[in-house]
């Protein structure tokens, strides 16, 4: 292990985050905002610990391997959460450490959990620097760090690997720091390019750039009590359209710059994600027809929820926790199918999906016919059954954790339906849940035990699970 | 695909089933009950479809592989279901046939889920069948069929892989007739020894008799309102036992016969099982405390219904649909692991929770050290990579279906943690759930067209998953 490595790169982040939270300054300067100095002063604090790190252990060698990768992303997003919960804490505006990390971790997972039970009130510094932690969480902060800083080592591809989501992690060009480079760059064309469409629609300038920042991350913390349902149709249904565009894998829409549209076209996971989309909105729109007034508002609140539930971020513009039990168990469902890999979206994934069924098809293939021997693809690639078996463990330590999660909430005493889906809410990163902790309400009435454990599950899903485990699994440490 | 010699084992199947008619037709006859005529009927049906099939199918060529193995379980079972479900029809006791398909499906499939609003009036000869089919379905009909029949086939191997439950299935001994022998004689013994347990507690001899054949197989049905929560503590504690006992590979129990008891102890199987049923009483046993008078009381109402979750029976001393969170959360955690490969209890198993964690390990290691090559085993056996394989696909199709059924089950009006609870209990063959279908109530207020689901999902659980399937899927029919 390079320790020195490790803890250059968790400086190196934490340096960046300094950099990152002179936006929120400048926001409450703007606003003539008190929190201007609580920004202040966690800049200070993140500088120092930034500099005290990459200047102690400034690393000799800079040679890491997948072990590095792992324990590099999850450390860094570890750090993250504890600066970033800085300048909550520090305003007093969350008064509670616990409730501020929990809240941070929440925001550059994209979760969008939040423990706030009065969010008009908060300063706009405060609301922007929530916001925009689901931005810079969404396409990865190490990502970032790739795109913006000189190559700091050959084998960042270790690093990307670690903290992009998916089964296969490629390059998209050959170059990693361009591969970086191109991902933020459509990054960021896009979120502009939604802002402007909320503009277009008479939203407030901050509401437009908050709502566009916090669902290009697909994370989904609003500004308003009742989230984004005061906001006029027109709002409603570009925020559906965006987050339905952040939940594909944004390799597609470099393919499109390239205009390869035909392989875009034929792409599996996304031809899963439309179907799955399209049907799962039609037969909500039937199931809570009675509900409303006509049509278009069913058809509406239906894509909306398919729409912020599949590509995990976690708006809402009813509370759906009110919904008849079969809307319920769809939305249930798609807290776990998640969206594209390779996009900001969080869950299982669609691609994990499709791939298992095409596992399952094998597998049955297979019993009929003992001796054949067939090949799994993917858009025409062959999937090497390296790929095939960890799409297994994966599956399997998904569902140990969920159900390790689901143990320990049980020392809560709120129902089981409330328990179950606050696990798949969390672990897959979207936010609001079923039961206590509805679409209307908060997760303000967990314990600070359940707050850390369930910051942990958000950070699990956030990472796909491998990198955190290795981190604290003591073999990795050990020297051979 | 050997249609004739598919018909030809189905046809065999019902005429045994015809004699098993039998022992309920002899007990209706001791206790005077109308309902003898409607089992001579239902023998008579019976006889008379086996013989037809047996005759009209008599197979020219014997030979089967894989594929006539999985078509002839199903089929087996399906049939086996239809025509047991027409003693509670013709009586009447069950007016409606989905309902009287219903139980019985229930009744072999081991799961124990019950219709019925009123056991207590039922007469002794249907009580008697209702408890005897779970004796049946638990070690396996065609198991059955192998261990009394003269040798149908050399590759009859193909037929006990299709319906023995577990990861892998092996003879006992090299020839397969011998080793379904064995494990009936082994499962008699038991049954018997438990019975005589019964009585000596002064347990009235029918009640004794359904009892003994309902744990063996892991069943649950009772023939009382409160299950068996009236009995005495000695019985309750008997059946704690003998549950567990029931819910251990029957392959060590041969071993012990052979003296070789270092194995046994060292089957890790065997290990995670007790550890998980003692940790699980323990943490139960302190939750529920405060419900109960005593200490001893707490910990036989935990232990009891660990025993009955784990090993999917179902009995129930008290509504622990009443007990708190965290220990229902336990139970529903249990209900999904459920007990031994080999045993009579059904769910996951827990031989593939214990592979799955190995697998997930090897994993880590692979991330940490992509070239190092592992090999997985069990038992001091090397596990091949086929059957891991097949483990990760098996537990892919095993969340599909959990998830269909759950989606299947959104129709209905109720709310999701029965839903939820429903399928996980009929489709891991438990029998009581949580909500509205809890141990103090009956899945009578399901839906006709819900009760087929349900009854497909035990089907589908007890058989694990693959064989049905490719008995419904056109390609196992397609000629090469």
């Amino acid at each position: 292990m390079n320790r020195r490595m490790v803890l250059y790169m968790v400086g190196t982040v934490i340096k960046i985050e300094a950099a990152l939270m002179l936006l929120p300054l400048a926001v409450s300067v703007i606003y003539k905002e008190s929190c201007t100095k609580d920004f202040l002063i966690s800049i200070l604090i993140a500088v120092a610990v930034g500099f005290a790190l990459t200047l102690i252990f400034k690393p000799g060698s800079k040679v890491i391997y997948a072990k590095e990768g792992f324990v590099i992303v999850s450390l860094a997003w570890i750090a993250l959460s504890v600066i970033g919960a800085l300048p909550f804490y520090i305003s007093g505006e969350i008064p509670s450490y616990i409730d501020a990390f929990f809240e941070t971790v929440s925001g550059f997972t994209t979760t969008g959990a939040s423990i706030l039970t009065d969010v008009e009130s908060m300063s706009k510094g405060l609301l922007f620097w929530r916001s925009f932690t689901h931005w810079v969480g969404g396409m990865g902060v190490l990502v970032f760090v790739m795109a913006v800083l000189p190559s700091v080592s050959d084998r960042t591809i270790h690093i990307l690997r670690a903290e992009a989501p998916g089964p296969v992690v490629g390059k998209i060009v050959p170059k990693m720091k361009q591969t970086a480079r191109i991902l933020y760059v459509i990054y960021i064309v896009l979120t502009v390019v939604m802002a402007i469409f909320l503009l277009a629609g008479k939203m407030p300038v901050f509401d437009s750039i908050v709502h566009a920042l916090a669902t290009a991350g697909t994370g989904g913390f609003g500004i308003k009590a009742d989230s984004v349902g005061s906001y006029s149709p027109y709002i409603q249904w570009v925020l559906t359209v965006f987050m339905l565009i952040f939940g594909v894998n944004f390799n597609l829409y470099y393919l499109i710059l390239l205009k390869k549209i035909k392989s875009v076209l034929k792409n599996e996971e996304l031809i899963a994600y439309i179907v799955i989309v399209v049907i799962s909105s039609v037969a909500i729109t039937v199931n809570i027809m009675p509900m409303f007034e006509n049509l278009s508002d069913s058809i509406r609140h239906a894509a909306f929820q398919v729409a912020t539930i599949i590509t995990t971020t976690g708006y809402a513009t009813v509370d759906f926790n009110q919904w008849p039990t079969f809307s319920k168990t769809i939305l249930l469902l798609l807290m776990f199918t998640g969206g594209c890999a390779g996009s900001t979206a969080g869950g299982f994934k669609m691609s994990r999906v499709v791939l298992l069924i095409k596992k399952i098809k094998r597998e049955l293939q297979k019993l009929l016919h003992p001796r054949s021997v067939s090949v799994i693809r993917m858009d025409g690639k062959r999937i090497d059954e390296a790929t095939m078996g960890s799409l297994g463990s994966y599956l399997a330590i998904y569902v140990l954790f969920f159900c390790l999660f689901v143990f320990i909430l049980g020392f809560e005493t709120f129902d089981l339906e409330s328990n179950i889906s606050v696990v798949a809410s969390c672990f897959n990163n979207i936010g609001p849940a079923f039961g206590i902790a509805g679409p209307a309400s908060s997760y303000a009435m967990y314990s600070p035990f359940s707050k850390v454990v369930l910051s942990f599950a958000m950070l699990l899903g956030r990472l796909e699970i491998f990198p955190l485990i290795l981190t604290f699994s003591p073999s990795t440490w050990v020297k051979k």
